[in-house]
């Protein structure tokens, strides 16, 4: 999958991930109207809204990038609904053809890192039948736990090609409060870093390994020392645009040949239509104002990347 | 919540907790079959045949216990049928007077987060109307993010009075690889409990804090520590039974006065009529067996507390 997700941003020339959050604020009036006169002002009726608002998304943009993000809490937070707009968010990316990376973040101890790995990347036995629960393709990790919080996911991406980020240094403005602490003169987070090469050696693809790992746009000097000490780990990058993240601080975390790094974006994107730079889009071309912060997104990342090789 | 959570532990005279983690290797073959034979051997049919497992469990100890800790991975490996079953479960246990502690360790950026406390724990807002997502009474929470990703669950819980249980020391085998690494002298996990504790001090209970620890029953010197660090926070003590944990090793994680920790037990109670000790009961007895585990799990550790007082 991790050869899949390169060859996707070769084609499209967009090494950008967009991230399928939707919050219900988000959402046009037309949408959230039809979807609560069908279901009411229900779980059902906002898993609805959340499911065609996505959808419009999708059907904009996915000729022109080479995965999505759905972050999973952004549904769960509307119960079983909102998993099941989840599940038909994922399954419809599969279909146009994306790579949908699951923003899972989960992590436990073994066996119930197994289950998750089993549910999200995997498949399940069920009597003499083989089933699949989520069936993303890629999955983001919380390593605080460990090696054996790690491993399940790992074992499950060497049987189906599958791959996942770990989470090494976030994007949010506490994330220094552990990870940065000073363990034998070192950051929290490069010890992190040095797990991700580890567990990533055992899982190859042909330039990058199965295993990546999450290090936030907003962190830019981190993603340098990072970049460094996971060369093979491509790098999943929150933090560009809505939390502050930009172009320039990004070329740390591509490799010089323009690889290594996906960097994600969600409400600049996906609530580009609320943005007064996109005002010329009306609510009911949200998608296509969506469409046009992906490229401009792409292009903003072409010229900081061109003008580092300068 | 936490109040609730006290009081039925002391008129249970039992510090347990019950983890739903139902694998379908541990459910009877007369339930899988009834549930094969209705759903096929589909997520469908698994999902029914873990919640009637629960619901026969349920019924036989509810009266015993003041608690029980659905992991919610256990149920989300079977997608969204799973995540019916987790529902059910949680509300079932609800009805029969059970506080629920939900086993997520979920963790995320603030606006993330935030989703996953409505979610689970609080409310959202759809339209004009209020919705329940899942409902739990507590949740446990992953702190590799930092003050952000869990100051979104502590309003919630203010809002809501309900709880969380953050992840300090895990029970699992690889955790000191992060958690035990020196910072300064003294390990990540201090430092993340006394975190915990200075969150708890802005939301006291009448004796402890909505906000708790995890602290696994397999590092009881650890425990000790960690009781005085944070001498508010009711620990949540995985590890016990099939994991390793004994009633001796969890005296440190009580106060003397026998209160503090509410220890949990997952297969060694669920799956105990597949255990030699419990072989006089018949499979079609296996909530009997439960019961009976349970009540042997009271009075190993009750021995053990007095043991220490004496």
């Amino acid at each position: 999958m991790i050869n899949r997700l390169i060859e996707k941003i070769r084609k499209t020339q967009a090494p950008i991930v967009v991230g399928l959050d939707p919050m219900l604020s988000y959402i046009p009036g037309f949408i959230k109207e039809k979807a609560f006169s069908e279901y009411g002002e229900t779980l059902e009726g906002a898993a609805e809204a959340i499911w065609q608002f996505n959808k419009g998304i999708v059907d904009a943009v996915y000729d022109i990038i080479p995965a999505v993000k759905p972050q999973i809490a952004m549904y769960e937070q509307f119960g079983v609904p909102g998993l099941v707009s989840y599940k038909k968010t994922v399954d419809y990316c599969k279909e146009k053809g994306l790579v949908v990376i699951g923003d899972i973040k989960r992590g436990d101890i073994g066996s119930t890192s197994a289950a998750y790995a089993a549910g999200h990347l995997g498949k399940v036995q069920v009597g003499s039948t083989v089933c699949t629960g989520f069936g993303e393709d890629f999955a983001t990790v919380n390593p605080y736990l460990g090696s054996d919080g790690v491993k399940p996911f790992l074992e499950v991406c060497r049987e189906e090609k599958k791959g996942i980020f770990i989470l090494v240094k976030t994007s949010n403005p506490s994330s220094g409060e552990f990870q940065d602490r000073l363990i034998e003169g070192r950051p929290l987070y490069e010890w992190v870093g040095e797990k991700v090469a580890e567990w990533g050696s055992t899982l190859m693809g042909e330039e990058y390994s199965y295993v990546g790992a999450v290090v936030g746009a907003t962190y830019p000097e981190m993603g340098k020392v990072l970049r460094a000490v996971m060369p093979k780990a491509f790098i999943l990058v929150p933090g560009y645009g809505a939390q502050g993240g930009k172009g320039a601080d990004l070329v740390h975390f591509f490799h010089p040949d323009g690889l290594g790094a996906i960097v994600n974006s969600s409400r600049g994107i996906i609530a580009a239509y609320r943005q007064e730079k996109y005002a010329a889009f009306q609510e009911s071309a949200y998608a296509d104002a969506s469409r046009q912060a992906v490229l401009d997104m792409k292009e903003d990342i072409a010229a900081a990347l061109s003008h580092r090789e300068a």
